[in-house]
Protein backbone atom coordinates (compact mmCIF):
# COMPACT_ATOMS: atom_id res chain seq x y z
CA UNK A 1 0.00 0.00 0.00
CA UNK A 2 1.57 3.31 -0.97
CA UNK A 3 0.83 6.23 1.51
CA UNK A 4 0.72 9.87 0.08
CA UNK A 5 0.41 13.25 1.44
CA UNK A 6 1.00 15.75 -0.21
CA UNK A 7 -1.63 16.89 -2.62
CA UNK A 8 0.26 17.91 -5.25
CA UNK A 9 2.03 14.44 -5.31
CA UNK A 10 -1.16 12.73 -5.02
CA UNK A 11 -2.55 14.58 -8.23
CA UNK A 12 0.22 13.24 -10.38
CA UNK A 13 -0.21 10.04 -9.32
CA UNK A 14 -3.75 9.51 -9.82
CA UNK A 15 -3.53 11.20 -13.30
CA UNK A 16 -1.06 8.69 -14.09
CA UNK A 17 -3.29 5.87 -13.23
CA UNK A 18 -6.14 7.63 -15.20
CA UNK A 19 -4.00 7.33 -18.05
CA UNK A 20 -3.50 4.21 -17.86
CA UNK A 21 -7.05 3.84 -18.04
CA UNK A 22 -7.38 1.63 -14.92
CA UNK A 23 -10.58 1.49 -13.03
CA UNK A 24 -10.96 3.65 -9.69
CA UNK A 25 -12.83 3.20 -5.97
CA UNK A 26 -12.49 5.55 -3.79
CA UNK A 27 -13.44 5.73 -0.19
CA UNK A 28 -13.36 8.99 1.86
CA UNK A 29 -13.87 9.23 5.52
CA UNK A 30 -12.12 10.88 8.30
CA UNK A 31 -9.96 8.26 9.46
CA UNK A 32 -10.54 6.49 13.38
CA UNK A 33 -11.50 3.70 11.11
CA UNK A 34 -13.96 0.76 12.22
CA UNK A 35 -15.78 -1.43 10.72
CA UNK A 36 -18.26 0.25 8.64
CA UNK A 37 -15.32 1.52 6.72
CA UNK A 38 -13.97 -1.10 6.01
CA UNK A 39 -17.20 -2.69 4.25
CA UNK A 40 -16.83 0.17 1.94
CA UNK A 41 -13.21 -0.20 1.20
CA UNK A 42 -13.67 -3.98 0.71
CA UNK A 43 -16.55 -3.62 -1.45
CA UNK A 44 -14.02 -1.22 -3.49
CA UNK A 45 -11.52 -3.56 -3.70
CA UNK A 46 -14.11 -6.02 -5.52
CA UNK A 47 -15.43 -3.62 -7.89
CA UNK A 48 -12.12 -1.90 -9.11
CA UNK A 49 -8.95 -1.99 -10.33
CA UNK A 50 -7.18 0.22 -7.90
CA UNK A 51 -8.40 1.59 -4.58
CA UNK A 52 -8.14 4.88 -2.80
CA UNK A 53 -8.75 5.61 0.40
CA UNK A 54 -8.47 9.42 1.89
CA UNK A 55 -8.33 9.71 5.66
CA UNK A 56 -9.09 13.79 6.21
CA UNK A 57 -11.01 15.45 9.39
CA UNK A 58 -12.41 18.42 7.35
CA UNK A 59 -12.32 21.29 9.71
CA UNK A 60 -14.66 23.18 7.43
CA UNK A 61 -17.44 20.55 7.82
CA UNK A 62 -17.19 21.25 11.57
CA UNK A 63 -19.69 24.24 13.36
CA UNK A 64 -17.40 26.45 15.85
CA UNK A 65 -18.67 24.77 18.86
CA UNK A 66 -17.97 21.05 17.39
CA UNK A 67 -15.44 18.40 18.30
CA UNK A 68 -12.96 19.01 15.28
CA UNK A 69 -10.28 19.58 17.64
CA UNK A 70 -11.37 16.08 19.92
CA UNK A 71 -12.28 14.24 17.02
CA UNK A 72 -10.62 10.99 17.15
CA UNK A 73 -7.79 9.91 15.31
CA UNK A 74 -4.84 6.80 15.21
CA UNK A 75 -3.12 7.27 11.83
CA UNK A 76 -1.25 4.49 12.58
CA UNK A 77 -4.11 2.12 13.02
CA UNK A 78 -5.70 3.82 9.96
CA UNK A 79 -2.96 2.44 8.45
CA UNK A 80 -2.79 -1.16 9.52
CA UNK A 81 -7.09 -1.37 8.80
CA UNK A 82 -6.22 0.03 5.03
CA UNK A 83 -4.02 -2.55 3.98
CA UNK A 84 -5.94 -5.48 5.83
CA UNK A 85 -9.20 -3.92 3.66
CA UNK A 86 -6.95 -4.17 0.46
CA UNK A 87 -6.36 -0.37 -0.20
CA UNK A 88 -4.02 0.66 -2.89
CA UNK A 89 -3.61 4.36 -2.27
CA UNK A 90 -3.88 5.95 1.25
CA UNK A 91 -4.22 9.49 0.86
CA UNK A 92 -3.71 11.78 4.16
CA UNK A 93 -3.38 15.48 3.46
CA UNK A 94 -3.37 17.69 6.49
CA UNK A 95 -5.46 20.71 6.18
CA UNK A 96 -2.95 23.56 5.55
CA UNK A 97 -1.83 21.75 2.41
CA UNK A 98 -6.09 21.39 1.63
CA UNK A 99 -6.83 24.83 2.34
CA UNK A 100 -4.01 26.61 1.01
CA UNK A 101 -3.51 30.70 1.55
CA UNK A 102 -6.56 33.01 0.52
CA UNK A 103 -8.88 29.64 0.07
CA UNK A 104 -12.26 31.06 -1.10
CA UNK A 105 -14.56 28.61 -2.85
CA UNK A 106 -17.52 26.72 -1.48
CA UNK A 107 -19.77 24.69 -2.85
CA UNK A 108 -23.87 24.74 -1.31
CA UNK A 109 -26.21 22.13 -1.69
CA UNK A 110 -29.53 23.48 -1.44
CA UNK A 111 -33.24 22.48 -0.04
CA UNK A 112 -31.52 19.25 1.38
CA UNK A 113 -29.38 20.38 3.64
CA UNK A 114 -31.26 23.08 5.42
CA UNK A 115 -33.36 20.09 7.43
CA UNK A 116 -32.78 17.33 9.53
CA UNK A 117 -28.85 17.74 10.52
CA UNK A 118 -28.49 20.68 8.68
CA UNK A 119 -30.75 22.57 10.68
CA UNK A 120 -28.28 21.93 14.02
CA UNK A 121 -25.33 22.63 12.19
CA UNK A 122 -25.25 25.41 9.31
CA UNK A 123 -22.58 24.60 7.18
CA UNK A 124 -21.47 21.39 7.83
CA UNK A 125 -22.98 20.31 4.64
CA UNK A 126 -21.41 22.95 2.93
CA UNK A 127 -18.14 21.69 4.05
CA UNK A 128 -18.66 18.06 2.91
CA UNK A 129 -19.80 19.07 -0.50
CA UNK A 130 -16.61 21.35 -0.64
CA UNK A 131 -14.09 18.83 0.68
CA UNK A 132 -16.40 15.94 -1.50
CA UNK A 133 -15.37 17.98 -4.99
CA UNK A 134 -11.94 18.67 -4.38
CA UNK A 135 -11.16 15.04 -3.32
CA UNK A 136 -13.21 13.99 -6.74
CA UNK A 137 -10.91 16.43 -8.34
CA UNK A 138 -7.62 14.99 -7.14
CA UNK A 139 -8.83 11.08 -6.75
CA UNK A 140 -10.74 11.06 -10.32
CA UNK A 141 -12.57 7.93 -8.68
CA UNK A 142 -14.66 6.13 -11.21
CA UNK A 143 -17.04 4.81 -8.29
CA UNK A 144 -16.82 6.53 -4.48
CA UNK A 145 -18.17 5.12 -1.65
CA UNK A 146 -20.35 5.92 1.08
CA UNK A 147 -22.47 4.37 3.88
CA UNK A 148 -25.78 4.78 4.64
CA UNK A 149 -25.52 6.07 7.81
CA UNK A 150 -24.93 9.74 7.10
CA UNK A 151 -28.14 9.35 4.94
CA UNK A 152 -28.51 13.05 4.63
CA UNK A 153 -24.63 13.26 3.66
CA UNK A 154 -25.32 10.52 1.32
CA UNK A 155 -28.69 12.57 -0.30
CA UNK A 156 -26.38 15.41 -0.59
CA UNK A 157 -23.41 14.07 -2.23
CA UNK A 158 -25.59 12.12 -4.92
CA UNK A 159 -27.71 15.54 -5.37
CA UNK A 160 -24.32 17.84 -6.18
CA UNK A 161 -23.07 14.43 -8.35
CA UNK A 162 -26.03 15.02 -10.55
CA UNK A 163 -25.84 19.26 -10.60
CA UNK A 164 -22.29 19.46 -11.35
CA UNK A 165 -22.00 16.50 -14.03
CA UNK A 166 -19.42 14.60 -12.05
CA UNK A 167 -18.55 11.65 -13.85
CA UNK A 168 -19.16 9.43 -11.15
CA UNK A 169 -20.82 6.89 -9.30
CA UNK A 170 -22.12 7.09 -5.96
CA UNK A 171 -22.57 3.95 -4.14
CA UNK A 172 -24.35 3.86 -0.54
CA UNK A 173 -23.37 1.07 1.39
CA UNK A 174 -25.49 -0.14 4.00
CA UNK A 175 -25.03 0.54 8.10
CA UNK A 176 -22.98 -1.94 9.80
CA UNK A 177 -24.22 -2.49 13.45
CA UNK A 178 -22.42 -3.85 16.59
CA UNK A 179 -24.10 -7.23 17.98
CA UNK A 180 -26.59 -4.78 20.34
CA UNK A 181 -27.78 -2.97 16.93
CA UNK A 182 -25.63 0.41 17.43
CA UNK A 183 -24.33 2.05 14.48
CA UNK A 184 -20.75 1.63 14.18
CA UNK A 185 -19.33 5.80 14.11
CA UNK A 186 -15.84 6.88 15.05
CA UNK A 187 -17.53 8.92 17.76
CA UNK A 188 -18.96 5.61 19.91
CA UNK A 189 -15.89 6.22 21.21
CA UNK A 190 -16.49 9.63 23.11
CA UNK A 191 -19.29 7.59 24.92
CA UNK A 192 -19.24 6.41 28.64
CA UNK A 193 -19.99 2.51 29.78
CA UNK A 194 -23.39 3.87 30.80
CA UNK A 195 -24.31 5.82 27.95
CA UNK A 196 -23.03 2.77 25.63
CA UNK A 197 -25.61 0.63 27.30
CA UNK A 198 -28.12 2.86 26.86
CA UNK A 199 -27.19 3.88 23.28
CA UNK A 200 -28.69 0.47 21.52
CA UNK A 201 -31.82 2.21 22.05
CA UNK A 202 -31.90 4.05 19.05
CA UNK A 203 -31.93 0.96 16.36
CA UNK A 204 -34.50 -1.06 19.06
CA UNK A 205 -37.18 2.44 18.38
CA UNK A 206 -36.36 2.34 14.52
CA UNK A 207 -37.23 -1.45 14.59
CA UNK A 208 -40.24 -0.90 16.20
CA UNK A 209 -41.64 1.69 14.10
CA UNK A 210 -40.64 -0.25 11.32
CA UNK A 211 -42.85 -3.13 12.75
CA UNK A 212 -45.80 -0.32 13.35
CA UNK A 213 -45.38 0.06 9.54
CA UNK A 214 -45.66 -3.44 8.26
CA UNK A 215 -48.60 -3.53 10.64
CA UNK A 216 -50.32 -1.06 8.58
CA UNK A 217 -49.55 2.11 10.51
CA UNK A 218 -48.69 5.56 8.37
CA UNK A 219 -48.91 8.54 10.18
CA UNK A 220 -45.54 9.66 10.71
CA UNK A 221 -46.68 11.44 13.45
CA UNK A 222 -47.58 8.36 15.65
CA UNK A 223 -44.69 6.84 14.54
CA UNK A 224 -42.42 9.50 15.57
CA UNK A 225 -44.67 9.21 18.91
CA UNK A 226 -43.44 5.97 19.55
CA UNK A 227 -39.97 6.71 18.53
CA UNK A 228 -39.61 9.13 21.05
CA UNK A 229 -40.81 7.66 23.94
CA UNK A 230 -38.96 4.50 23.37
CA UNK A 231 -35.50 6.64 23.21
CA UNK A 232 -36.67 8.24 26.46
CA UNK A 233 -37.18 5.31 28.34
CA UNK A 234 -33.38 5.86 28.95
CA UNK A 235 -32.12 8.26 31.21
CA UNK A 236 -29.46 10.09 29.27
CA UNK A 237 -31.42 10.53 26.18
CA UNK A 238 -31.72 13.76 25.02
CA UNK A 239 -33.56 13.79 21.51
CA UNK A 240 -32.39 16.07 18.58
CA UNK A 241 -34.45 15.18 16.36
CA UNK A 242 -36.95 12.32 14.69
CA UNK A 243 -37.98 13.27 11.34
CA UNK A 244 -39.68 10.74 8.80
CA UNK A 245 -38.96 12.34 5.25
CA UNK A 246 -38.86 11.63 1.63
CA UNK A 247 -35.64 10.12 0.94
CA UNK A 248 -34.80 11.36 -2.12
CA UNK A 249 -36.04 14.96 -1.47
CA UNK A 250 -35.14 14.85 2.23
CA UNK A 251 -38.75 16.75 2.96
CA UNK A 252 -40.37 15.97 5.50
CA UNK A 253 -44.06 13.63 4.92
CA UNK A 254 -47.31 13.65 6.72
CA UNK A 255 -47.85 9.91 5.85
CA UNK A 256 -45.06 7.08 4.74
CA UNK A 257 -45.61 6.56 1.19
CA UNK A 258 -43.19 5.47 -1.28
CA UNK A 259 -39.26 4.87 -0.11
CA UNK A 260 -38.91 6.87 3.37
CA UNK A 261 -36.28 7.81 5.54
CA UNK A 262 -36.89 7.46 9.02
CA UNK A 263 -34.08 9.73 10.71
CA UNK A 264 -32.97 10.56 13.85
CA UNK A 265 -30.16 12.55 15.84
CA UNK A 266 -30.00 12.03 20.13
CA UNK A 267 -27.41 13.25 22.52
CA UNK A 268 -26.13 11.03 25.52
CA UNK A 269 -24.03 13.31 27.26
CA UNK A 270 -22.04 15.21 25.01
CA UNK A 271 -22.43 12.82 22.16
CA UNK A 272 -24.65 13.42 19.61
CA UNK A 273 -25.33 10.08 18.17
CA UNK A 274 -27.22 9.34 14.67
CA UNK A 275 -29.17 6.53 13.13
CA UNK A 276 -31.64 6.41 10.12
CA UNK A 277 -34.06 3.21 8.55
CA UNK A 278 -34.99 3.65 4.60
CA UNK A 279 -38.54 1.59 4.30
CA UNK A 280 -40.52 1.12 1.26
CA UNK A 281 -44.33 0.64 1.34
CA UNK B 1 -16.88 19.82 -36.52
CA UNK B 2 -19.29 17.90 -34.90
CA UNK B 3 -22.38 19.92 -32.97
CA UNK B 4 -23.49 17.86 -30.46
CA UNK B 5 -26.75 19.58 -28.38
CA UNK B 6 -27.36 16.46 -25.42
CA UNK B 7 -25.29 16.88 -22.59
CA UNK B 8 -24.69 13.19 -22.02
CA UNK B 9 -23.65 12.74 -25.43
CA UNK B 10 -20.87 15.26 -24.77
CA UNK B 11 -19.90 13.43 -21.73
CA UNK B 12 -20.00 10.33 -23.41
CA UNK B 13 -18.31 12.11 -26.10
CA UNK B 14 -15.73 13.56 -24.07
CA UNK B 15 -14.85 10.42 -22.36
CA UNK B 16 -13.95 8.62 -25.44
CA UNK B 17 -11.47 11.57 -26.14
CA UNK B 18 -9.97 11.61 -22.51
CA UNK B 19 -9.26 7.85 -23.01
CA UNK B 20 -7.69 8.44 -26.00
CA UNK B 21 -5.44 10.53 -24.25
CA UNK B 22 -5.62 13.62 -26.53
CA UNK B 23 -5.25 16.92 -25.32
CA UNK B 24 -8.67 19.23 -24.76
CA UNK B 25 -8.52 22.54 -25.82
CA UNK B 26 -11.85 24.53 -24.29
CA UNK B 27 -13.23 27.84 -24.43
CA UNK B 28 -16.42 28.43 -23.06
CA UNK B 29 -18.71 30.95 -24.47
CA UNK B 30 -22.23 32.63 -24.22
CA UNK B 31 -22.25 32.97 -28.06
CA UNK B 32 -22.83 35.79 -30.60
CA UNK B 33 -18.96 35.28 -31.24
CA UNK B 34 -17.17 38.08 -32.40
CA UNK B 35 -12.96 38.24 -33.17
CA UNK B 36 -12.34 38.49 -29.38
CA UNK B 37 -13.76 34.36 -28.91
CA UNK B 38 -12.07 34.20 -32.62
CA UNK B 39 -8.50 34.78 -30.90
CA UNK B 40 -9.13 32.36 -27.92
CA UNK B 41 -10.67 29.42 -30.53
CA UNK B 42 -7.62 30.23 -32.56
CA UNK B 43 -5.22 29.93 -29.29
CA UNK B 44 -6.95 26.37 -28.26
CA UNK B 45 -6.30 25.24 -31.72
CA UNK B 46 -2.48 26.32 -31.62
CA UNK B 47 -2.10 24.65 -28.07
CA UNK B 48 -4.03 21.54 -28.06
CA UNK B 49 -4.68 18.19 -30.05
CA UNK B 50 -8.66 18.64 -29.49
CA UNK B 51 -10.59 21.89 -29.82
CA UNK B 52 -14.07 22.35 -28.07
CA UNK B 53 -16.14 25.58 -28.29
CA UNK B 54 -19.41 25.43 -25.86
CA UNK B 55 -22.40 28.48 -27.35
CA UNK B 56 -24.44 28.24 -24.25
CA UNK B 57 -26.29 31.19 -22.53
CA UNK B 58 -26.56 30.80 -18.90
CA UNK B 59 -29.21 31.80 -16.99
CA UNK B 60 -27.82 31.28 -13.60
CA UNK B 61 -25.33 34.30 -14.17
CA UNK B 62 -28.11 36.82 -14.97
CA UNK B 63 -29.96 38.85 -12.87
CA UNK B 64 -33.88 38.94 -12.64
CA UNK B 65 -33.66 42.88 -13.96
CA UNK B 66 -31.04 41.83 -16.60
CA UNK B 67 -30.66 40.88 -20.44
CA UNK B 68 -31.12 37.12 -20.34
CA UNK B 69 -33.74 36.90 -22.48
CA UNK B 70 -33.06 39.63 -24.93
CA UNK B 71 -28.94 38.43 -25.34
CA UNK B 72 -28.29 38.24 -28.74
CA UNK B 73 -27.82 34.91 -30.13
CA UNK B 74 -27.47 33.88 -33.85
CA UNK B 75 -26.72 30.11 -33.63
CA UNK B 76 -26.00 29.49 -37.33
CA UNK B 77 -23.48 32.44 -37.44
CA UNK B 78 -21.74 31.04 -34.37
CA UNK B 79 -21.44 27.60 -35.85
CA UNK B 80 -19.95 29.09 -39.49
CA UNK B 81 -17.57 31.22 -36.95
CA UNK B 82 -16.02 28.25 -34.93
CA UNK B 83 -16.08 25.81 -37.86
CA UNK B 84 -13.49 28.93 -39.36
CA UNK B 85 -11.54 28.85 -36.12
CA UNK B 86 -10.78 25.41 -36.20
CA UNK B 87 -13.08 24.35 -33.50
CA UNK B 88 -13.50 20.36 -33.32
CA UNK B 89 -16.57 20.04 -30.85
CA UNK B 90 -19.22 22.40 -30.80
CA UNK B 91 -21.17 22.14 -27.32
CA UNK B 92 -24.37 23.79 -27.94
CA UNK B 93 -26.49 22.31 -24.83
CA UNK B 94 -30.27 23.79 -23.86
CA UNK B 95 -30.87 24.97 -20.60
CA UNK B 96 -33.27 22.56 -19.11
CA UNK B 97 -30.78 19.51 -20.10
CA UNK B 98 -28.08 21.96 -18.07
CA UNK B 99 -30.16 22.84 -15.38
CA UNK B 100 -32.41 20.04 -15.08
CA UNK B 101 -35.43 18.92 -12.53
CA UNK B 102 -34.72 19.85 -8.48
CA UNK B 103 -31.12 21.81 -9.79
CA UNK B 104 -29.78 22.62 -6.18
CA UNK B 105 -25.87 23.16 -6.14
CA UNK B 106 -24.22 26.00 -6.83
CA UNK B 107 -20.34 27.34 -6.64
CA UNK B 108 -19.52 30.13 -4.63
CA UNK B 109 -15.91 32.20 -4.72
CA UNK B 110 -15.76 34.48 -1.91
CA UNK B 111 -14.01 37.76 -1.79
CA UNK B 112 -13.05 38.38 -5.27
CA UNK B 113 -16.81 38.53 -6.04
CA UNK B 114 -18.21 41.17 -3.79
CA UNK B 115 -16.59 44.57 -5.18
CA UNK B 116 -16.22 45.60 -9.07
CA UNK B 117 -19.25 44.23 -11.25
CA UNK B 118 -19.78 41.88 -8.61
CA UNK B 119 -21.52 44.74 -6.63
CA UNK B 120 -23.97 45.38 -8.78
CA UNK B 121 -24.67 42.26 -10.30
CA UNK B 122 -25.22 39.68 -6.93
CA UNK B 123 -25.26 36.36 -7.56
CA UNK B 124 -23.42 37.03 -11.00
CA UNK B 125 -19.98 35.29 -9.85
CA UNK B 126 -21.63 32.44 -8.42
CA UNK B 127 -23.43 31.65 -11.87
CA UNK B 128 -20.28 31.99 -13.77
CA UNK B 129 -18.33 29.64 -11.17
CA UNK B 130 -21.08 26.91 -11.06
CA UNK B 131 -21.21 27.23 -15.06
CA UNK B 132 -17.90 26.47 -15.86
CA UNK B 133 -17.93 23.94 -12.82
CA UNK B 134 -20.41 21.85 -14.77
CA UNK B 135 -18.37 22.43 -18.42
CA UNK B 136 -14.94 21.54 -17.02
CA UNK B 137 -16.17 18.23 -15.70
CA UNK B 138 -18.59 17.53 -18.92
CA UNK B 139 -15.65 18.94 -21.48
CA UNK B 140 -12.88 17.11 -19.17
CA UNK B 141 -10.30 19.68 -21.00
CA UNK B 142 -6.50 20.31 -20.13
CA UNK B 143 -6.28 23.78 -21.15
CA UNK B 144 -9.32 26.47 -21.27
CA UNK B 145 -9.11 29.92 -22.78
CA UNK B 146 -10.63 33.12 -20.95
CA UNK B 147 -10.58 36.38 -22.40
CA UNK B 148 -8.76 39.17 -20.11
CA UNK B 149 -11.72 41.80 -21.09
CA UNK B 150 -14.03 39.89 -18.37
CA UNK B 151 -11.05 40.61 -15.72
CA UNK B 152 -13.01 39.91 -12.87
CA UNK B 153 -14.30 36.44 -14.10
CA UNK B 154 -11.28 35.50 -15.03
CA UNK B 155 -9.61 36.26 -11.32
CA UNK B 156 -12.50 34.27 -9.99
CA UNK B 157 -11.76 31.12 -12.07
CA UNK B 158 -8.37 31.10 -11.46
CA UNK B 159 -9.41 31.19 -7.84
CA UNK B 160 -12.26 28.25 -8.02
CA UNK B 161 -9.36 26.09 -10.05
CA UNK B 162 -7.04 26.18 -7.53
CA UNK B 163 -9.10 26.01 -4.36
CA UNK B 164 -11.14 23.55 -6.36
CA UNK B 165 -8.23 21.31 -7.28
CA UNK B 166 -9.18 21.27 -10.71
CA UNK B 167 -6.23 19.51 -13.08
CA UNK B 168 -6.92 22.68 -15.44
CA UNK B 169 -4.50 25.36 -17.21
CA UNK B 170 -6.54 28.53 -17.10
CA UNK B 171 -5.47 30.60 -20.06
CA UNK B 172 -6.21 34.34 -19.68
CA UNK B 173 -5.99 36.05 -23.50
CA UNK B 174 -5.76 39.72 -24.26
CA UNK B 175 -8.29 42.03 -25.08
CA UNK B 176 -9.25 42.13 -28.58
CA UNK B 177 -10.23 45.84 -29.57
CA UNK B 178 -12.12 47.36 -32.70
CA UNK B 179 -9.76 49.63 -34.79
CA UNK B 180 -11.56 52.26 -32.56
CA UNK B 181 -10.08 50.88 -29.05
CA UNK B 182 -13.51 49.54 -28.23
CA UNK B 183 -13.20 45.86 -26.54
CA UNK B 184 -15.45 43.63 -28.68
CA UNK B 185 -18.28 42.66 -26.53
CA UNK B 186 -21.23 40.34 -27.39
CA UNK B 187 -23.46 43.71 -26.54
CA UNK B 188 -21.89 46.32 -28.50
CA UNK B 189 -24.81 45.05 -30.49
CA UNK B 190 -26.86 46.93 -28.58
CA UNK B 191 -25.53 50.30 -28.65
CA UNK B 192 -27.10 53.07 -31.03
CA UNK B 193 -25.13 54.40 -33.49
CA UNK B 194 -24.94 57.44 -31.62
CA UNK B 195 -23.48 55.75 -28.08
CA UNK B 196 -20.99 53.36 -30.58
CA UNK B 197 -19.18 56.77 -31.43
CA UNK B 198 -18.95 57.76 -27.55
CA UNK B 199 -17.58 54.23 -26.10
CA UNK B 200 -14.62 54.54 -27.62
CA UNK B 201 -13.87 56.98 -24.97
CA UNK B 202 -13.60 53.66 -22.34
CA UNK B 203 -10.27 52.73 -23.71
CA UNK B 204 -8.86 56.32 -24.13
CA UNK B 205 -9.16 56.89 -20.80
CA UNK B 206 -7.57 53.74 -19.54
CA UNK B 207 -4.47 54.64 -22.03
CA UNK B 208 -4.76 58.47 -20.37
CA UNK B 209 -4.10 56.80 -17.17
CA UNK B 210 -1.62 54.59 -17.97
CA UNK B 211 0.54 57.60 -19.31
CA UNK B 212 0.20 59.27 -16.53
CA UNK B 213 1.44 56.25 -14.26
CA UNK B 214 4.22 55.75 -16.70
CA UNK B 215 5.11 59.79 -16.10
CA UNK B 216 5.13 58.94 -12.63
CA UNK B 217 1.83 59.64 -10.92
CA UNK B 218 1.18 56.58 -8.67
CA UNK B 219 -2.48 58.29 -6.43
CA UNK B 220 -5.34 55.51 -7.43
CA UNK B 221 -7.85 58.94 -6.29
CA UNK B 222 -6.34 60.60 -8.89
CA UNK B 223 -6.00 58.46 -11.68
CA UNK B 224 -9.34 57.78 -11.30
CA UNK B 225 -10.43 61.19 -11.42
CA UNK B 226 -8.80 61.22 -14.58
CA UNK B 227 -10.45 58.83 -16.38
CA UNK B 228 -13.66 59.86 -14.86
CA UNK B 229 -13.84 63.77 -16.10
CA UNK B 230 -12.57 62.09 -19.53
CA UNK B 231 -15.91 59.36 -19.50
CA UNK B 232 -17.76 62.04 -18.33
CA UNK B 233 -16.55 64.27 -21.89
CA UNK B 234 -19.42 61.98 -23.47
CA UNK B 235 -22.47 63.35 -23.24
CA UNK B 236 -24.39 59.40 -22.93
CA UNK B 237 -21.57 58.27 -20.64
CA UNK B 238 -22.96 57.14 -17.06
CA UNK B 239 -20.31 55.58 -14.72
CA UNK B 240 -21.34 52.38 -12.90
CA UNK B 241 -17.71 51.89 -11.22
CA UNK B 242 -14.02 52.92 -11.91
CA UNK B 243 -11.53 51.11 -9.85
CA UNK B 244 -7.73 50.31 -9.18
CA UNK B 245 -7.40 46.84 -7.12
CA UNK B 246 -4.87 44.62 -6.88
CA UNK B 247 -4.66 41.92 -10.28
CA UNK B 248 -5.28 38.78 -8.15
CA UNK B 249 -6.55 40.03 -4.89
CA UNK B 250 -9.12 42.47 -6.79
CA UNK B 251 -8.50 44.31 -3.63
CA UNK B 252 -8.76 48.41 -4.07
CA UNK B 253 -5.48 49.98 -3.75
CA UNK B 254 -4.62 53.65 -2.78
CA UNK B 255 -1.26 53.17 -4.86
CA UNK B 256 -0.27 51.92 -7.81
CA UNK B 257 2.25 49.34 -7.25
CA UNK B 258 3.14 45.46 -8.11
CA UNK B 259 0.55 44.41 -11.04
CA UNK B 260 -2.62 46.46 -11.03
CA UNK B 261 -6.20 46.47 -12.77
CA UNK B 262 -7.28 49.19 -13.56
CA UNK B 263 -11.31 48.56 -14.25
CA UNK B 264 -14.33 50.04 -15.53
CA UNK B 265 -18.04 50.08 -15.80
CA UNK B 266 -19.76 52.08 -17.89
CA UNK B 267 -23.68 52.70 -19.30
CA UNK B 268 -24.28 54.40 -22.26
CA UNK B 269 -28.51 54.25 -22.36
CA UNK B 270 -29.36 50.93 -21.37
CA UNK B 271 -26.23 49.14 -22.49
CA UNK B 272 -23.57 48.52 -19.53
CA UNK B 273 -19.92 48.15 -21.47
CA UNK B 274 -16.83 47.03 -19.17
CA UNK B 275 -13.10 47.67 -20.03
CA UNK B 276 -9.99 47.10 -18.36
CA UNK B 277 -6.42 47.29 -18.40
CA UNK B 278 -3.60 45.64 -16.66
CA UNK B 279 -0.51 47.67 -15.80
CA UNK B 280 2.39 46.67 -13.94
CA UNK B 281 4.97 49.27 -12.10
Amino acid sequence: MLIIKSVDEMKRHMKDIKKQGRSIGFVPTMGYLHEGHMSLIKRARGENEVVVVSVFVNPTQFGPNEDYERYPRDEERDKKMCEEAGCDILFMPNKDDMYRENYSTYVEVHGLTEGLCGAKRPGHFRGVATIVTKLFNIVKPDRAYFGQKDAQQLAVIKRMVKDLDFDIEIVGCEIVRDVDGLALSSRNTYLSEEERKQAPILYKSLLKAKEEIEKGERASEKLIDLIKTTILEMPDAQIDYIEIVNNETLKPIEKVEGEVLIALAVKFGKTRLIDNMVVRV
